[in-house]
Order: structure tokens, then C-alpha cells, then sequence
């Protein structure tokens, strides 16, 4: 029979990120050093578990109807971006370049992982893309083989049947990025997407 | 005001270990990817915060009058080792190499940080020394300055005046390290601490 300490540790080791080490120490942080910090978390989880749920437009983040982003009225109404997670849609609010609407799809497809476009949100995104007249779909999907497929399905499955027009968004270089540091998958992307300069 | 999720997330940033990116990424797995592990996280903690605490004796970990160390007879009564925190202490006991007492300071003396004498846990270090008839005691402090002047007092302060016997854990090249990776002072410890050949 394991002790409360040693169980508490077995479960913040298998959240994402969390190694053996971590987790003792955060266990440690959480009973013995800021004992304080472990009641405030408990509450604010509790809080959060029973307030915080996907968005059922477009899978973002949500305490109320519908999320911050679907309800923002400012918002251009013509684009969806078209993401894999929560995460994703983040970080392109902190890139703050976007400001039309957000799609997350939950995944990509990943036939190794047995995710198949069954696990995908795409059932509220057939709907939306029906009834809320989108000009312009960007997928803003990861440069890798699953992510590659995934826009090849919802090309072809969905985007063309509603001949909506689709962008997918640029791969290179990164931003202060040298050659000598970009690996080769890279530099064929930033060749493959190489534009006319003038 | 910030919404339940923000809340979270930066209560779980404030955490050691965690910042702004793997807050967010624990907060979204433990409300959206697999919201019972948040279900889970909330019982477990609530648990250990109700049940665990510092042994009154040593300040291991203990969940009942004593710790699993103290009121374990099978142990040497007459050794005691003198560690700086719990996870010292549980790194010694995963060695497996001693198998006496400990005793936790709960931290090590540092005047920049305004840690002194009165902040570590020394009246029932001394009450332990006196009424349980210790024949050594092991100073396993961390090998810095710090480490150094806390060794120091507790030699001046306690265990001089009552005649103990005091030695202190070997420092020097780590089991696998070769020369060319120690740095300067790991191999200074080490020349310091030669032992004879034969």
C-alpha cells in the first residue's frame, strides 16, 4: 500500500513533462515547504475543473456558451485558422498576427497512434464552415508527415467539396535563424517555399 | 480579472520547476486532454495535505506519530546522519548505503538569504543527541559554502560541547566522472580528500 505522499507523487509523474525528480519535488514544494501552495491549488483546480470546457464551436478554451474568441464581435468573420490543439491557438494569440477565427481540430491524424479523422473535431467544423460563410481557410497545421496528411484529408474531404479557398501557412527559416543551425527537412521547406523577390 | 484557467496556470507556474510554458501545457492536460487526471490531482492532494507532515522527531516526511525511518527498529540506533532536506534525505536512502537515523535542517545556513541558526530545525537536534545516546554522527551537507559554514557552526555549537563523534561525507571526482569533465573545484575537493593506496 503506497503512503498519500508517494501516491500524490505517482500521479503528478505522469502529467506531460513531469520526470521522477520533478514530481518528488514538486510533491515536497506542495505538503512540506508551501503547505499553503497545496490548499490554493486545490481550490483553484477545483474551480477551473468545474468552470473550464472545450468551446462547442470551435474547441478552444471556454467558461461560458461559447469562448472569449468566438464571442469577440471585433474579430474578422471571413477567416478561419485551422489548428491541432489548444496550445497552438495560444501561441498564435501571443504572435497576435491573427485576428480572424479559430478551428482546433483535437489532433491530427496519426494512422501509428490510431488516430483516425473519427477522433478529429470535424464535425463542428463541416457545420461552421456550412453556415458561417468563411472566405478563407488557413491551416495552421505542424510541418511534419502527420500534419501534412491531416491538410490532405480535410482538403480533400472537405475544403473541396465546399470549394471554400485554403492557404497552409509558411515553413523556412525561422526567424534569426542562421543557415548553419536549420536541419535539412528545413532548408528543403524554406526551398520548396521559396518566393519571387522584388 | 483573470478567468479560472489563468488562476491555474499561474498558480502552477509558481511551483519550482515550472514556467510559463509547461504551466500552460499542465493546465490544459489536466482540464482538457484528461480532465480526470485533474479529478484525480484534487483528491490525492487534498489527501496527502490532510495527512502528511514533518516527523516531530528527525522532520522526515511521516504520516503518523513518526516516520517510517524512526520507528523502524531494525535500524542502527547509533549512527545519525544530518541532512538539509527531505530529498537529501531520500536520495541517501535510494543509495541503500546507510541504514542509522537522519535528521533534517530543513535547509543550511546563508546569511545572503537570511537563513540563521533560529531558522533550522536544531532544538530537537539537540534534545535527539541528548536523550538518544548517538555514537557518530554524519554531516551529509551539500559541498559549498554554505554547506561549509553550516558543518562548521553545528561542530562549534553542538556536537563539541557534548563530545560526539563528527565526520563529514567524502567530496571529490563523482563514480564514473573522468578527470577532463570535474571542474576546479570538484577536483580540488578530491585532492584534498586523497586517501592512502594500499
Amino acid at each position: 500500500m503506497l503512503s498519500a505522499f508517494e501516491r500524490l507523487q505517482q500521479s503528478l509523474k505522469r502529467l506531460p513533462g513531469l520526470g521522477y525528480r520533478s514530481a518528488e519535488r514538486l510533491a515536497l514544494h506542495l505538503l512540506v515547504e508551501k503547505p499553503e501552495s497545496g490548499t490554493e491549488l486545490i481550490e483553484l483546480l477545483k474551480e477551473a475543473v468545474n468552470s473550464v470546457h472545450a468551446c462547442p464551436a470551435c474547441g478552444n478554451l471556454c467558461e461560458g456558451e461559447r469562448c472569449d474568441i468566438c464571442s469577440d464581435t471585433s474579430r474578422n468573420p471571413d477567416l478561419l485558422c485551422v489548428v491541432e490543439t489548444v496550445p497552438d491557438l495560444r501561441s498564435m494569440e501571443r504572435a497576435g498576427a491573427y485576428r480572424g477565427r479559430y478551428h482546433v481540430l483535437q489532433g491530427k491524424l496519426s494512422p501509428i497512434h490510431g488516430v483516425g479523422p473519427e477522433h478529429l473535431n470535424l464535425e463542428s467544423l463541416k457545420s461552421r464552415l456550412e453556415a458561417d460563410g468563411f472566405k478563407e481557410v488557413i491551416l495552421a497545421l505542424s510541418n511534419d508527415i502527420e500534419g501534412e496528411a491531416t491538410c490532405h484529408y480535410l482538403q480533400e474531404e472537405i475544403f473541396s467539396p465546399l470549394q471554400i479557398p485554403v492557404s497552409r501557412i509558411g515553413f523556412g527559416l525561422p526567424s534569426g535563424g542562421g543557415i548553419p543551425y536549420a536541419d535539412a527537412t528545413t532548408l528543403r521547406s524554406a526551398l520548396d517555399g521559396r518566393r519571387s523577390y522584388d
